[in-house]
């Protein structure tokens, strides 16, 4: 790599004359759709459909080149976008038929606003004092023993630890006992041990889960779980760092067993169920776990730890807790506190040394998951009112402070995780995250994660399509189709009008890749209890959603969400763009401070403690909160001034 | 039973004029015994050889009859002594052919003294306030769950304890989780928990082992266990009032592979060697646990707790911890401390809310059966310069009192337990366990535990054998039998010269019962190696054995020790017999402590600290100490004064 690499470097696109600065990998593409400028993009961004066609004015492109264009195309300075990065500073032309000009638009997103990925700072935590992985592993160096200084070998141990680190209180477990006296002769008396501390000094003293010959202080591993009712994503930290070394994530196993909490309990009812479900989802983290281990080259005895993070029902599940109450009234869990056990002793294929750290829920359906989001994200330290959302199968939101915390859980389906939608998928490669169309040519701009063939939909590519139809006039504020379009991109499918995002000989999919309007339906409500659970929390606490100070964004909607779209269609109420963040996986992002940081563990208890749980169920206005969410943005227009104001809104009317 | 049945009787023996106490049970033969009173009894005290042929002159008496009695013996009141109870206050003569006169006596012991048994009284623990089992059982009546109050279910639990019972600071373990709805509603939300508390408030909370639909406090159980080399005995408690519901014995299922802790090491070492020695611990103790359970008629699931006290190999070997280093010097344990433990992880056959709770070590010979006897009689807060000693396989000694403890371990054998010894046996059903002789016709008088015919010799069988051979000068200082008598009852046998204790045809062995003067030899070395050892002790810290003020025995002595006895052979300095108390089996006694009161658990980790183990084979004197030892008494009579003022020794002088 030149020493221009890693420079920053800029992209002016003509004839719109707007220049964005790109970064290192970022596709001329990506660039275009940043900047808000429509390139015509089928195939999602592989080079395969030809239509993003550029031609460079200035600069010079790596890339973008493929059988779709001929000599003459490349000595003319034509690329494909899609597949083209920068080497420097570049002016690009955009030729009519592959774009649209942005001056020519009166409506679409000027401006794209995305959430900036807040992630924590392992330096943050050093500075703070509170980088204090719950399981160390320290270097001791033994005396040997003599006829002077016969002690027994663990008191040795325990001895050593006192005089190296001031460590003590230390209880030596039976496994651990068994090896010592071999172990500390392997290689004279020098030993690795590694140390669980307790939440609180009180609560109990330290505990010796691991002792190794020699020195291997540099080699110790954590792994953090999501366990969610759709999903099950799992990453693998370096504990003395605080990096990630891999991630990988999918489809919970018990899945077939039904798409949301209730039909699992009412499975884990049955005799073998709760075993079955147990079963399903430790294997689903097992075979993660396998991936992780084999990608970051890490050896499975050298993970120390691992924090599990989940909803209610689906830690209930893990750990084979009978999750009977939570479906019925008045939903009583077993537990939201788990306390620290062996990951062996619930199947999971770690060593017998690995310790499973549940995050506790706060009640039925508000979860360890949020509990972890709060966490992780400073939420529970915060100055400002904030609002804390996780789209999931479920949401759950959270409105609070560093002085007060209010939660609810609504069940928004699992249109953001792909259910329920005709070719919706988890955020994976090829899935279409992002997207744009023209209005004249009803051509859309299909990015995909991996710059893959598409494949699916996934839930940010869910979003920006019904925000771009909305915007451009081609679905309604109820979410159907303008029937009066003439384009081949609109038909009449199997279940109403569809429009074809992506044609089977340009994706990846094996068929066509469209969007209907029971999506767009089923979309509709997703975000509608989303936005209903949001207002009736607020207003049970006497607030108004103008109140909102800040938001704090987590879930499955990739690496990004344009809070632009998600304002458009009313998934979330208008605020200062910059007051929004994004954390990414909310569960994650706790569970891996909590692996770095013994502090966090011992706060959550009191946390909780201090999270109000409310069943919106149980709040009267909460079904009409829902039914006046039912439209794009909100039948009150009111709520959503930025959207009101846009003309062409405005012309329809309310519906 | 009539009301006089609990009274004290009164059995006056004719010709001697000497009454004595009788309590309930208590055979005339018995009686006759403490007395000091010589009646001829073969077979042990079944009844089978007729010998011990007695005449009732008043008062009544019950059972003594058996075929050897004709109609016209009956008629004249005579009956047999060892099957005679008094049924009242009775005079008995002893005809010429039964016994001999006291009267003529000039040498046997005169006032038998015995050491008293103590025992802990649970008033003196609930008095003290120290009666608090770490593991107890609490009934919880909780309010139902309703939607004003849909707190978790683990949740609902820990706040009844401590509005019901001021007890926080809860760990509610996985496996309770896992019942924890399901028990809760059984019996309309009134259930029993199992509380295990910390040994220290500091070093941890309280642990919630176990739950229970409705109200059970009044069926909680613990389990007793000393795991000695050569025999494992155990008791089962009832937690609620420190009563012992049975007891059992049986011997170590290891002892195949080796009689003392070295050999049973040395096959540890060999690759499958420890995994078998732990199975056959373990093996020996769930077999005495089906029998304990059996006979006090308690089911498994009630147990809620077993301490386990033994010495510093058979703890390792049970745990299966390396013993490798305890044999080579310098003489190092894996650990002297092990954390509380699910019983189920050793291979006990208990349920699954079990703790296990063993008793630390001091070092690699002085282990926590001794520590538990320290414990458990007392001594550890004793005024009195106190001498403990425990006789096993292996003898631990002990000295010291409230502000100092000085410990060392002597290999005395296993002659004490049987082993080593002809017709050895450990104390049980049948076993010899009291013994007179008639010094004219030779005529044994055997007593045997149960009244069983005999079957073979226990260790305080083998104490009162050779105390009566000596002092009767049937056999020498030197523990040779004098060849000039002429009996049937002294034979030149295989190993040289032996006395016959009970025909084949008198007992229940199947075969002669003899003691022969190899036996005597090995008795001689055990005592030797104890009295040795308790001197050299003494003298390491500056003392002398006229300086103690108190002994504690402990041991496998059966239920009583005869003082005299083991002053006249040598195995304890003389010392005012009132000054000696017997605690039966120390590890056992201090087990069922700890199991009534945490206090045990938490003072025991200071005491064991302050226990200054001694390695004897270091101290050069200890040979030497050993070689004087070797007659008996002992080769300087100026130690043991009451024997040196005995005629008949002192005429033989100095061996």
């Amino acid at each position: 790599m030149s020493s221009a690499e890693g420079a920053p470097r800029r992209i002016a696109f003509l004839p719109d004359e707007v220049t964005v600065e790109v970064t290192t990998g970022e596709t001329v593409l990506q660039a275009a759709r940043k900047a808000g400028i429509h390139i015509n993009a089928s195939c999602g961004g592989s080079g395969v459909c030809g239509k993003c066609r550029i031609i460079v004015r200035e600069g010079e492109l790596r890339g973008g080149i493929s059988a779709k264009l001929s000599e003459t195309d490349l000595a003319g300075g034509i690329r494909q976008a899609c597949t083209a990065t920068a080497a420097g500073d570049c002016v690009i032309i955009i030729p009519a038929e592959s774009g649209r000009s942005r001056g020519g638009l009166t409506t679409g997103i000027a401006e794209r606003h995305r959430a900036k990925l807040h992630e924590y700072d392992i330096e943050e935590l050093r500075r703070a004092g509170i980088f204090q992985p719950p399981l160390e592993k320290l270097f001791l160096e033994l005396p040997r023993p003599s006829p002077v200084d016969n002690m027994a070998d663990a008191k040795r141990v325990v001895q050593a630890l006192w005089n190296q680190y001031r460590e003590r209180g230390m209880t030596i477990p039976l496994p651990v006992l068994r090896k010592l006296r071999r172990v500390l002769r392997e290689d004279d008396f020098r030993v690795t041990v590694t140390l669980a501390r307790p939440v609180k000094k009180k609560t109990g003293g330290n505990y010796l889960v691991n002792i190794q010959a020699g020195n291997w202080t540099r080699r110790n591993f954590g792994l953090v779980f999501d366990i969610g009712t759709t999903t099950i994503y799992g990453q693998l930290l370096d504990l003395n760092n605080g990096r990630i070394l891999a991630g990988a994530g999918d489809y919970n196993g018990q899945i077939g067993f039904g798409e949301d909490v209730i039909n699992r309990i009412i499975f884990a009812e049955t005799p073998t169920g709760l075993a079955k479900m147990a079963e399903l989802a430790t294997g689903t983290i097992n075979a993660l776990i396998n991936d992780l281990l084999h990608r970051a080259a890490v050896d499975r005895d050298e993970i120390t730890s691992i924090t599990i993070a989940g909803n209610t029902t689906m830690t209930h599940l893990a750990l084979a807790l009978e999750p009977h109450s939570i479906r019925r009234a008045p939903y009583v869990p077993v537990s939201t506190f788990f306390p620290p056990i062996r990951a062996g002793d619930i199947g999971l294929d770690l060593p017998l040394h690995c310790v499973a750290l549940l995050f506790p829920a706060v009640s039925s359906y508000v979860g360890g998951d949020i509990v972890a989001g709060v966490m992780g994200s400073g939420l529970y330290r915060a100055e400002a009112l904030t609002l804390y959302v996780d789209i999931g199968t479920n949401a759950e939101i959270v409105i609070g402070n560093r002085e007060w915390l209010v939660c609810a859980a609504c069940s928004a389906g699992p249109a953001f995780e792909g259910g329920g939608i005709t070719h919706g998928m988890r955020a994976a490669e090829g899935a279409i995250s992002d997207f744009d169309i023209n209005p004249d040519s009803l051509e859309p701009m299909n990015l995909t994660i991996g710059n893959m063939p598409a494949v699916g939909i996934c839930g940010s590519g869910l979003l920006t399509i019904v925000a771009a139809l909305l915007e451009n006039g081609i679905i309604d504020r109820s979410g159907k189709f303008r029937r009066d379009l003439d384009s081949t991109r609109l038909s009449e499918g199997r279940s109403g009008y569809e429009y074809l995002l992506a044609r089977r000989e340009e994706n990846g999919a094996g068929h066509d890749i469209v969007i209907t309007e029971v999506d767009i339906e089923n979309f509709i409500r997703a975000k509608a209890a989303i936005y209903a659970g949001i207002k009736t929390l607020v207003e049970e606490v006497g607030l108004r959603i103008g109140d909102l100070e800040q938001i704090i964004l987590a879930g499955a909607f990739g690496s990004f969400i344009d809070l632009d779209a998600a304002m458009a269609v009313g998934l979330m109420p208008e605020i200062d763009t910059d007051k929004v963040r994004y954390v990414g996986n909310g569960a994650l992002m706790g569970s891996r401070m909590s692996e770095l940081s013994n502090h966090i563990r011992r706060d959550v208890v009191e946390v909780v403690g201090r999270m109000t749980s409310f069943e919106l169920s149980e709040v009267n206005s909460f079904k009409d909160q829902y039914i006046a969410a039912l439209f794009l943005p909100h039948t009150d227009l009111s709520l959503f001034p930025a959207a009101a104001a846009r003309a062409d809104l405005q012309e329809k009317g309310p519906p």
